[in-house]
C-alpha cells in the first residue's frame, strides 16, 4: 500500500526525473495479469511520454524474457500528441516482461533548437560551444566502450563544431540523422525514468489461435484400442484436437444410471465425471477403457493422424475415490463427521465430493492436483480441457497454471466454465488459453453480433480467447432441439467461421441427434455421458462431409485462424447474418451470410465494399462461394443474397479482389 | 516490479483467500494519483468482488484519513452481477486513503442454502447443526468482545438450532436479518481479501467547487493601499475572489518596456513576471505596491469584503534577482560561463533566467521554492496562480504541493498551464486543484459542446477541475478582437454558467477593451503587462452590472456552482448553444441559451424536457428568465427561442418545476 502523505515531507529520491511515462498498454488490471500471445507475433506496445518544457524526449521500449536477468531495448517511435509506438516479437513460448524507459535527448533538444535559430542569431556561437561538449561526452562514451570507429566519428564532428568553420557545414551535421543516431548511442542518459510497472506478455503455442475440436465418448467404440479406427474418422474431418471426457476409473458407490437415474445396475457405465474407485483416481485409466499404455498409444495414434488429445480434468471425486480414504481432510464435513456431497439446493450430487479448497492441508493438495496434470503430461497430453473451474479456488488455477506452463510452455488450459462474466473473465486472466463462451445460446443474429463483438472489441480481447462449441455432451441448445439438418449445418457454420477456436460433440452432432430429456431441459435424451450408445457413422444424412469441408476452408483460409478482424455488416433481413473476416495484411479476406431460418427460404441486401482498391471504385471483386463451388462479381456497395436452408444454409465467400489491371503492368508507370 | 515466473514454483502465501476484488474505482493511473472531492461531499466507490462455488461474500469498504494508523469499516451494498458499492463522506480537508476488504460471509451462505432446501430435505438435521456451529462460533466472538448481550442471543439462536423444535421456526430464526448480522458482526473472518491498493482522495475547501475570479493590476491605481477601493468595485460584481500578478520587485536589467518593447527608459514599470532586483526577490514587495504589511492589509480587506486573495507565482527570475548571486548553481550556465536566459528560438527573453530543475543542487531549490510559497500564506495567501508550471519539473510540483497542503490543506493552486492535453492533465494528477483551458478558444457551438462534453464526461472529471477565463493579460481572442458588447457578454456568460470556476481579467473585460497589438496576436495593445492604465470604471457601457448579475445568479442557484450535471441539449440554429446544469437533487436547474452570433438575431427550435414529472406528460414547466426577468410556461419537449444580440445575448432560465396539482393534496391518495 502506498503510504498516504502525513506532515513530514521527505524529498523523493526521483527529484530529478523530468521524463513522465503513463499510459502503457496493452495493459491487464495494472499489469496483474499478462497479455496472450501467439509465438511470433509482433506486440505493439503505446505508452504516453513527456518532459516538462521545450525538451526533446527518447522513448525506449525494454523488453527481457521470463527467467532473464536482463532484455534488450529498442527505441520507441513518437507518433504525435505525446504518445510512442515500439514493437517487439515474441519468439519463444512462455512469459516476457516488457517495459517503458525514457529520458531527455539532450542532443535532439539542441538540434530542434538549432534549427529554429535563425543564420542571424547571436547566440549561434554558444550553440556550436553547446553542442560540441554534447558530442564530446558521447565521444567519451564511445571509447570507455571500445567503439573506436564510432569515437573517431564523434571526434571529428566535435572538433567541426569547435573550429571557425561556415555555419552550413555544421548546421548541416548537427541536422545529420547518423550524429544524432551516434549520440543518442553512447550519450549518458540521466536521469532516465522507468515505467512503475513491468508488464507481461504470456506467449502460447501456434495451436491456441485456431484449432478445430471433435468430443466423443471412447467407451461407445469399445476401449481405447478400439477407437482407433474413430480417430481416423476424426481427422478425415479435418479436427486438429480429439476431446476426451475424463478417462479415469469411474466411481462405483451411489452411481449413477441412464437418464441421470440415482440406482444404477450392475452393468450400467456411470459417469465419467464421478473420478475414482478401487480401481485408481485421478491418476489411472478405467479398465474397462484399457491400460496406461493403451492411452499412450491412443496418443500415438492421434498424432499419427496430425491430432491432438485434450483430456478432461474433473477435479471432484467418487465416495469410493482413493483420496477420501488417504487425505480425508481434503473434503469438507458435516457436523457429525461425516463427508459433505456436492450441493446446490434443491440439486443433490451425492456420487461427488468437492474438494476444500480451505483446507489446513492445502498446500499438499495443490501439489497433488498439480501432480495430476504433470502425470497426464507424461502420457502425451498437452491439451487440458478444465471442468468447472470456477467452483475451485482463483488462487489455486493461478498457481497450477503458470507452475505446470513453467515447465511445460506448450500446454494449453481450456476452461468449462459456464458462469457469470466477471468469473469467466478472472479465469481467463489468471492463465486459461481458451474458455468456454455463452455462443450455445447465441442464436439470433441480435445477439450474435452484440456478443462476438464484446469478445473481439472489448477488453477481454488481450486475455479471453473465445472458443465455441455448437453443442456439448450436457447442453443440446433449445436451437437444435427436434431443429431440421439446416440449424445443425447452420450452427456449425457460425462456430467454424465466426470463432478460430470451436468445437463439436459427436456424433451425436454429425448425425444430428435432436431430441431433449425432457422439456425445458437441454440434456440429451439417452444421454452418452450415463451410458453407451451405438452411432452409425455411415448414416447418408451424416454432416460428416459438410464439417469435412467447413474444416477444410478454415484451414485453407489464414482470415478464418484468427479472432482478430472480425467484422459484421448490415444486411436487411433479420433472419440472416453476414460478416467478414481478414487477415491484417489483407491477403485472406473471407465473406461469410448465413441463413439463420432453418425452415424458410430468405434474401436480402447487404452492406460491404471489399476495399478503396476495388469495388468501391467501381471495379468488381470475384466471390468465390466455397460452399458450393459458385463465383460471382460484385461491384459497388450493396449485393443480393438468397439462401435456401435446402441445401447448405450459408454462403462463404473467398474474396478475389486482385482483378488485374493495367495499373499491374510493370512498364505502367 | 513483479516478478516474472521461473521454474521454481513457490506457494502464495494468500492460497486460502478464495474471494478476488477486482475494478475498484473510481482510481486513476491505477491509484498512482488520489481523485478530488470537495469536504462533505459523498464518495462512491464501487468494486467487482466475487468468490469460486456459490458462497456469498461480504464486502467492506475501508477508509482511513492520512497519517492516522488504522480506519473504518462499512458494509458494501451488491448492485447484482457481482459488483458492490459503498460510500463515505470527506468532512475534513487533505487526504483519504480507500480500499475494499472481502470475505466469504459463511453464514449468509448457510442461509441461502436453506432458503433453496424444501421442508422434506433429508439433509436438514445436518443442516441445523451447520447453521449452531457458525452461531457458536459467533457468540464465542461475542464473548471475547465483551459484548453480553449480544453473546446471549446468539446462544439463544443456538440453542433453538440444537434442539428438537419445529423446524419452521429455525428458519425463521435463519431467515431474520437481525441474526445474520450479528454473527456477521462477530464472527471471525477467515482468509480475508484486501484490495492491492489504497486508493487515495484529496479533499478541497468548497471553494474549490465553485468560484469567481477577477485579475487586475493594482499598480493601475496607484499602490496596494490605494487599490482597496477596487477591492470594493470588485466585491460589488460578486467575485469571490481578487487574482494579483506578481507583486515581487521588477528586475531592472534588461527591463522590456510598454508593447514588449526591448528597451525600457527609466519611467518604464516593467513586467510583473521579470522577477527580482536588488529590492528584493520571490520573499518581497516591490517597493511601488507598498510593504508586506500593505500586502497584508490588502487580504485583511479582501476578506472583509468575503473575496479571498490568489497570487501569481512565476518561478523564474530577472538577471538582478538575488538567487542569481547567492545561487548561481540553480541556473543553467552557457559553456562560457555565462547564464543561459530564456529561450524558445526564435524567441529570446532576455530578462528571463530559469531555473534549473536538473541541478545537482535540487533539493536546496526545491526546499527554497516551497518556502516562498510558506513565505506567503504567512501574509495571508491562501489560493496560488502558478505561472507556466509546464515548463518547471513535474516531480517538483507533486513534492511542493504535497508538502505545502500537508501543512495547510486549505491551500488552492491554480495550474496556468496552456500546453498539450496530457501536460495539462499530468499537472492536475500530480495535485493542482484547477487548471487554466482551452476555453479561451473554444468559440464555435460544436468546439464548446465537444470540449465540455470531455471536461465533464471524460475520465479528468475525476482530478481535472476546469478553470475557465474570458480573457487574461496575455490573451484577447479573436472572438472579442474589435468586437461589439454582444460578444464580450456572451462569453461571460458561457463562461460564467458553463464552468464553476471561471474568471475575467479586468477592467480590461468589462470595459470591453478589444484592440490587439498586431494583426495575427492575441496580445493587447498597450498591455497593462508592461505599462500603467487609466481606467474609467464608471463608464456607461460598462458591462459591470451584467458581470454583477451573472455573479448573483451563480450565487442563488446550485446548479451553477457545479461542474457535474451539465447536459447540452440540441438547437436546431448553429449560432445557437442550449446547455443545462441541474444539483444531483434536481432541486436546482438552470436552461441556458446563448447567442454566438454578436451582430444577429437568430432563432431556433430547442429539444429539451424538464424531467418525467413535467414537461413530459402534458403539464407545463414555468421558465424564468434571470437575466430579462421574463417568465415563460413551456410544456413538451420542443421550444421556440430567439435571442436579438442587441440586449443581452443570452437567456438563463431558471426550471420552477412544482406545478401544483392535486397530487400535492395529502388527502389526495
Amino acid at each position: 500500500m502506498p503510504r498516504l502523505p502525513s506532515k513530514k515531507s521527505v524529498l523523493p529520491r526521483t527529484g530529478r526525473e523530468r521524463v513522465v511515462i503513463e499510459s502503457v498498454a496493452p495493459s491487464i488490471d495494472c499489469g496483474r495479469f499478462p497479455i496472450k500471445r501467439i509465438r511470433g507475433d509482433e506486440v505493439v506496445v503505446l505508452a504516453d511520454v513527456f518532459a516538462d518544457g521545450h525538451d526533446v524526449v527518447a522513448c525506449t521500449l525494454y523488453v527481457r524474457k521470463g527467467g532473464a536477468r536482463s532484455g534488450i531495448e529498442s527505441r520507441m517511435v513518437a507518433l504525435g500528441n505525446d504518445r510512442f509506438q515500439g514493437t517487439f516479437v515474441v519468439s519463444e513460448l512462455g512469459t516476457y516482461g516488457y517495459t517503458v524507459r525514457a529520458h531527455i535527448d539532450r542532443f535532439a533538444s539542441f538540434c530542434l533548437e538549432l534549427s529554429r535559430r535563425p543564420p542571424e542569431d547571436p547566440d549561434l556561437t554558444s550553440a556550436w560551444a553547446s553542442g560540441a561538449l554534447l558530442i564530446a561526452e558521447a565521444a567519451e562514451g564511445a571509447e570507455h566502450a571500445g567503439a573506436q570507429a564510432e569515437a573517431l566519428a564523434l571526434r571529428e564532428a566535435e572538433r567541426v563544431f569547435r573550429c571557425d568553420g561556415a555555419a552550413s557545414t555544421k548546421r548541416a551535421l548537427a541536422i545529420d540523422n547518423v550524429l544524432a543516431e551516434r549520440v543518442y548511442r553512447f550519450a549518458e542518459r540521466r536521469h532516465e525514468t522507468t515505467f512503475e510497472r513491468e508488464l507481461m506478455v504470456s506467449v502460447d503455442p501456434e495451436r491456441a489461435r485456431s484449432s478445430a475440436w471433435y468430443e466423443f465418448f471412447p467407451r461407445s467404440f469399445g476401449a481405447l484400442r478400439a477407437a482407433h479406427a474413430m480417430l481416423e474418422y476424426i481427422a478425415d474431418m479435418g479436427f486438429d484436437v480429439v476431446y476426451l471426457p475424463p478417462v479415469s476409473p469411474i466411481g462405483e458407490y451411489l452411481r449413477k444410471g441412464p437418464n441421470n437415474s440415482p440406482t444404477a445396475t450392475a452393468t450400467d457405465v456411470g459417469s465419467p465425471w464421478a473420478i475414482g474407485s478401487a480401481r485408481g483416481g485421478h491418476k489411472a485409466v478405467a479398465p474397462e477403457l484399457g491400460t496406461l499404455a493403451d492411452f499412450r498409444a491412443f496418443c500415438e495414434k492421434a498424432a499419427s493422424c496430425h491430432m491432438e488429445v485434450a483430456l478432461d480434468i474433473a477435479f471432484q471425486c467418487a465416495p469410493d475415490h482413493p483420496y477420501v480414504q488417504a487425505h480425508p481432510q481434503w473434503f469438507r464435513h458435516r457436523p457429525d463427521g461425516t463427508i459433505q456431497y456436492a450441493e446446490n439446493p434443491p440439486k443433490k450430487y451425492q456420487d461427488i465430493y468437492p474438494l476444500d479448497f480451505e483446507t489446513e492441508d492445502w498446500q499438499a493438495l495443490w501439489q497433488e492436483l498439480r501432480d495430476v496434470f504433470l502425470f497426464w503430461i507424461k502420457q502425451g497430453v498437452r491439451i487440458f480441457r478444465v471442468d468447472n473451474p470456477h467452483t475451485k479456488a482463483f488462487s489455486f488455477w493461478e498457481w497450477v497454471i503458470a507452475d505446470v506452463r513453467g515447465r511445460h510452455p506448450e500446454v494449453l488450459f481450456l476452461a468449462e466454465a459456464f458462469t457469470r462474466p466477471k468469473v469467466m473473465h478472472r479465469l481467463a486472466k489468471l492463465g486459461f488459453s481458451h474458455s468456454y463462451t455463452y455462443f450455445t445460446w447465441r442464436n439470433t443474429k441480435h445477439e450474435l453480433i452484440e456478443y462476438f463483438t464484446a469478445l473481439t472489441r472489448g477488453p477481454g480481447r488481450e486475455y479471453f480467447r473465445p472458443h465455441v462449441w455448437a453443442n456439448t455432451p450436457d447442453i443440446l441448445p433449445s436451437y437444435l432441439q427436434y431443429a431440421p439438418r439446416a440449424a445443425f449445418a447452420a450452427r456449425l457454420i457460425l462456430a467454424a467461421t465466426l470463432s478460430a477456436n470451436y468445437g463439436i460433440y459427436g456424433p451425436a452432432f454429425e448425425l444430428m441427434e435432436n431430441v431433449p430429456r425432457s422439456s425445458g431441459s437441454e440434456e440429451y435424451q439417452d444421454s452418452e455421458k450415463y451410458q453407451l450408445r451405438m452411432w452409425d457413422l455411415n448414416r447418408a444424412d451424416s454432416l460428416r462431409d459438410l464439417v469435412a469441408l467447413i474444416n477444410r476452408i478454415r484451414r485453407e483460409n489464414r482470415a478464418l485462424q484468427d479472432d482478430r478482424g472480425l467484422e459484421f455488416h448490415a444486411i436487411d433481413n433479420d433472419n440472416m447474418i453476414c460478416y467478414s473476416k481478414a487477415t491484417s495484411d489483407g491477403e485472406s479476406v473471407i465473406l461469410v451470410v448465413v441463413n439463420l431460418d432453418p425452415y424458410h427460404r430468405q434474401s436480402g441486401w447487404l452492406s460491404w465494399t471489399a476495399d478503396c482498391a476495388a469495388g468501391a471504385d467501381g471495379r468488381s471483386v470475384q466471390m468465390h462461394d466455397l460452399l458450393s463451388g459458385a463465383r460471382y462479381l460484385w461491384s459497388g456497395g450493396r449485393h443480393f443474397v438468397e439462401i435456401s436452408p435446402e441445401n447448405i444454409p450459408a454462403q462463404v465467400f473467398r474474396v478475389r479482389r486482385h482483378t488485374i489491371s493495367e495499373n499491374n503492368f510493370d512498364y505502367y508507370c
